[in-house]
């Protein structure tokens, strides 16, 4: 199965470090052409499933304006310019949550949306978790942590209240992974 | 937890029926303001993981290209203007694979960026599937239908195959549904 032709391209909109959309032209293996093919592209995102010794794990609420709704999640963020998306990972969980892990394992990259693209965001699971330090949020993230047990998490799963497909990704592979692997 | 105060907005680039953007000037509940708040507006879309009576899966291999890739994913589609969301996955279905059920659950439905929005995407889980006709595809439907097994597709769920974070998040769930109540 070929991929696309791209006939031609225009940049129409360009907000650094942000979000990038692209118009293509574009000619399918079929011949068939679609003028205004809309490509858009985010910067790369880290999820952390965090398990700590004592069988929880951390997450997250926050206001989240995207969706406009309060969101379950977990410890997240955007992975820097040139940055390995485990050192954003090990970054992202000490900011947010102070804690530290010895034992991480990537669970692979997800593309967010396959018509326009929208970045990808890198699974991990870490273990031997300790607290390190108080979380160091910045004045834009306003946020709550909690404590889930392993069956709180799963029945959050399955009841609809991990509302960001992200995390529900994220969260579905790590219990499944916990439970072929303990 | 409060939402965010939008001080102002404007539109930056209005692409029907595929795409709009939106920046926004917020003020956070701890009286930050961000001046350049991106969101992005998108169709909603439906997935539907459709167990066959002999034990199969439908699945689709096509090239997405938002990331590029070649994309083993379950049967998904936009949901028509004022389509009701299984009225769109009884469609969908229909159309890509020729199938149609029964028995239909809804498993929920899950935003697919936190920051810039992007839509929704409402999972269902279909049974008693049989088969009505032949796939009716559009000319930029490009595709390659595969009947997996349940140990298949869960093979390919732990194994990071499922590339789309959409298709990851509703086989996870829809297999532990299966597992939960068979």
């Amino acid at each position: 199965m070929k991929p696309w032709q791209v006939l031609s391209d225009a940049l129409l909109l360009d907000c650094p470090p942000w979000l990038r959309v692209i118009r293509e032209r574009v000619r399918l293996p079929n011949g068939h052409e679609l003028a205004d093919y809309y490509r858009v592209e985010m910067p790369d995102w880290v999820q952390i499933f965090a398990l700590a010794d004592d069988g929880t794990v951390p997450m997250i609420r926050h206001y989240k304006r995207g969706p406009d709704v309060l969101s379950l999640e977990l410890p997240a963020g955007y992975i820097e310019p040139g940055e390995a998306p485990e050192v954003a990972a090990r970054r992202e969980m000490l900011e947010e949550t102070g804690l530290v892990a010895d034992d991480w394992r990537a669970l692979g990259r997800y593309f967010i949306d396959g018509n326009r693209g929208c970045g990808n965001t890198h699974i991990f699971l870490a273990r031997g978790v300790r607290q390190a330090g108080a979380p160091q949020l910045e004045a834009s993230e306003i946020m709550t942590q909690h404590r889930l047990t392993l069956a709180e998490v799963r029945t959050a799963w399955l009841s609809g209240q991990l509302q960001n497909v992200g995390t529900l990704g994220a969260v579905g592979l790590a219990l499944a992974f916990l439970e072929n692997e303990p």
